[in-house]
């Protein structure tokens, strides 16, 4: 089902292509268009499930039948799908990218009908990477160092979104994800306390605490708001002693509603007394980060949060304005200018400058190719002719790559609330310009010198 | 990778579990707890797959592998894992029924073990489903009888949810999608045009436009805002009329940029001196139920819609308080009630009331089992003894079900924005009212007479 979970134009764009022979070389850039409201910066993702995309793309009997059955596809067209391989380059932002709108984070060089049939799955792919990349990302920050843990599975669009958004924040920092599936695809620690039901289930709270604990080999985590909390942290003083005689060392504890700052305090406070100051305190429940900012500016003594529906669904902004752009056709820069939706056209890269204190001053986009110096340029060459240029980086590296980053950002972009006075620079080189400027008179592809490509 | 996809609690409380025997009969409902802040209603969708997921759910060999290498895992778990069978019951509202929140979608009856397990992943295909059918409906709804495709795979979260709205947006009334392997999995009308890179990539857009024509069997919609619509407009006149005359007849032309309403405005009048008024037009490009209401408010010549972010992201409500809550457990009701969060016990039903307008006056929830008159029950037996009772309904099928909830939809109800004074009246039988108090005194499950089930 990979090759058509795309649009339909896809398919009348490819016959198109093929009817006409226009399978020159083109280019086409991922970009977004703008930050969402509250946000600072975005932390690209996926590039690993694209670059997967691109290599194993190929159609399955039934949907070669499916085509060949449907009105409008020529024999052409069919036969060009069962054979196909994509050929072309991918340039692009190590996954794990601190990036700003306008910047492209994925280029891909390919003959046109190649380029423009994978955009849809493309799109799809690294939108979500990195929408909920760009979302974990300020959790962690919220978090201020303590664990934070996906549980947006249940809430997730779907199966695959959420593996996706447990990989894609676990690439952003967090420390571990609760969906089983996402250890086993990704590696991702995974992480598992105890439901309610079971709790319900039992005769009382106690017998379910005591009959969990026993019945695993990890140090379990005992669920306290199934009821009164209160009432279930006085039970768990007494039965945690018990247990660690038996030597069954509990965890901690798991609060997911109410007043979790008063909570997270009666708990510490109880097993500061008993002298248990091993036991973490671990809070979820609709918890985003601003939520957890103000339970840690509260003085809130919890150690761990579990994040779900707020993270899967990136409840602030559900989507980025993700586009994927042709930028050049046979050697020829290219510009969509409809309204207000100017592009910049041609073959783009990024440059990153430092300041004297060795954070991120600005970024410059700039002509592939247009000289410059002092900045480091962000894309770089991921696959040739359909083969990736040296192995996949891991997991870990990534997320170091991505804690990197986030050392480099300067402090006002890190908070969690937008500062418009100081959103940060993103130049267009002069070259840029002037290859617009150039374009700007024509109806179209230019077809000047000038507008040659480097 | 479908058994996995669940929280690792799942596997915890799985092995605690069969570690006590506590496999006695387990009845969980699946609802959700509140309306989004501007919605009047909920269309459940979701059921077919969840279904599916019930019938088929097993462990392919790498999974097993990995549950046998984690640590924590004992062999009797992964042998429940390794001949799973879903063996128990489901009660549930036909996908397409308009519910509101606090009212049972879905009741699982089966071993604890067995229905605690499937949790997760039930939550995750009924949740994004029923959100985007929800919001769907209201998009249908803002269009007036005008046909509004679904464009939303690009920036869908993930493969599934891809195919999920475009599953969830034709239940809700929508007359087709964009995605190629909706159609192909679902029967999904497909519709396709054709790309802005696609006129970019010709050296002028009359010429892509031609040749695009040329090289389709199915009627062609030309995209025209690419550059500048006022021009492309012009050009599309005389165009249709050649093609026509070779035997090509043009559908309309695709608007997806700049201001709406004038562009349609102008190609309306342009095509009507032309005598062309036979051709659509088709708005697209960041819409929503409240841009196409506004669109038709001004009287914009628009013949049909295509909506994508705003639906594959629910934008303004990305998720539901979808919940999966132990209702009884061994014959005896379970109440969750911490803090604020207190949940109605028992197995449940919902009669709903016609007025004598013949419209919904009011829907009431019940114990199941408990006596009652005049109200039409709207849980319904879908699978016994893990084994679908009777055959699937069609997608046609739900689609037309849906509708006809929405003819029965008071006015007030179906409107974009919520009256709150007027809100649905969902109400609270006496009996379930009496077992809920009388569960009201005790810390867990009930054990009195009073308490059990009718």
């Amino acid at each position: 089902m990979n090759a058509l979970l795309t649009d339909e134009y896809q398919l009348t764009m490819l016959e198109a292509c093929l009817h006409e022979g226009m399978t020159s070389q083109a280019v086409f850039e991922l970009y977004v268009r703008r930050l969402p409201p509250q946000r600072n910066y975005l932390v690209a993702a996926g590039l690993e499930q694209a670059l997967e995309l691109l290599e194993t793309l190929t159609l399955d009997g039934a949907e070669l039948d499916w085509l060949a059955c449907r009105p409008g596809t020529s024999a052409r067209t069919v036969d060009c799908l069962r054979h196909w391989r994509f050929e072309g380059d991918v340039d692009a932002m190590p996954e794990g990218t601190v990036f700003f709108p306008d910047e492209p984070v994925l280029r891909i060089t390919a003959p046109l009908h190649q380029a423009q049939f994978v955009e849809t799955r493309l799109l799809n792919i690294v939108h979500y990477q990195t929408l909920v990349a760009s979302k974990a990302s300020r959790i962690v920050t919220a978090a201020e160092g303590r664990p934070v843990v996906d549980f947006g599975l249940r809430r997730a669009p779907g199966a695959e979104a959420g593996l996706y958004a447990a990989r894609a924040a676990y690439i952003a920092g967090f420390a571990a994800t609760a969906t089983s599936a996402a250890g086993l695809r990704y590696g991702i620690p995974v992480v598992g306390t105890m439901t309610h039901s079971y709790v319900q289930a039992h005769a009382s709270e106690l017998q379910a605490f005591e009959a969990y604990a026993r019945s695993q080999t990890r140090r379990p985590v005992l669920l306290v708001d199934t009821y009164d909390v209160d009432a279930a942290l006085a039970q768990v003083v007494p039965l945690v002693r018990r247990l660690a005689d038996d030597g069954i060392p509990v965890a901690g504890v798991r609060i997911e509603g109410g007043d979790l700052a008063r909570h997270a305090r009666t708990a510490r406070t109880l097993f500061d007394r008993a002298g248990l100051d091993g036991l973490d305190i671990f809070a979820s429940g609709e918890l985003d980060e601003h939520r957890i900012a103000r339970l840690l500016a509260d003085a809130a003594p919890i150690d761990a949060f579990g994040v779900g529906t707020a993270l899967a669904a990136s409840s602030d902004a559900p989507a980025l304005e993700t586009v994927y752009k042709l930028q050049s056709y046979a050697g020829e820069p290219c510009r969509k200018r409809a309204g207000s939706q100017v592009s910049w056209p041609g073959l783009r890269q990024v440059d990153r400058f430092l300041g004297p204190d060795g954070h991120m001053a600005y970024d410059r986009i700039r002509r592939d190719g247009e000289r410059t110096s002092g900045g480091a340029p962000l894309l770089a060459p991921v696959m040739r002719g359909g083969r990736r240029v040296g192995p996949a980086p891991t997991l870990q590296d990534i997320r170091r790559h991505h804690q990197a980053q986030m050392r480099l950002l300067p402090a006002r972009l890190r908070g969690l609330m937008p500062d418009d006075g100081s959103r940060y620079p993103v130049q267009i080189s002069d070259g840029l310009r002037s290859l617009a400027s150039s374009l700007a008179a024509s109806d179209c592809r230019g077809r000047s010198e000038a507008d040659a490509l480097p």
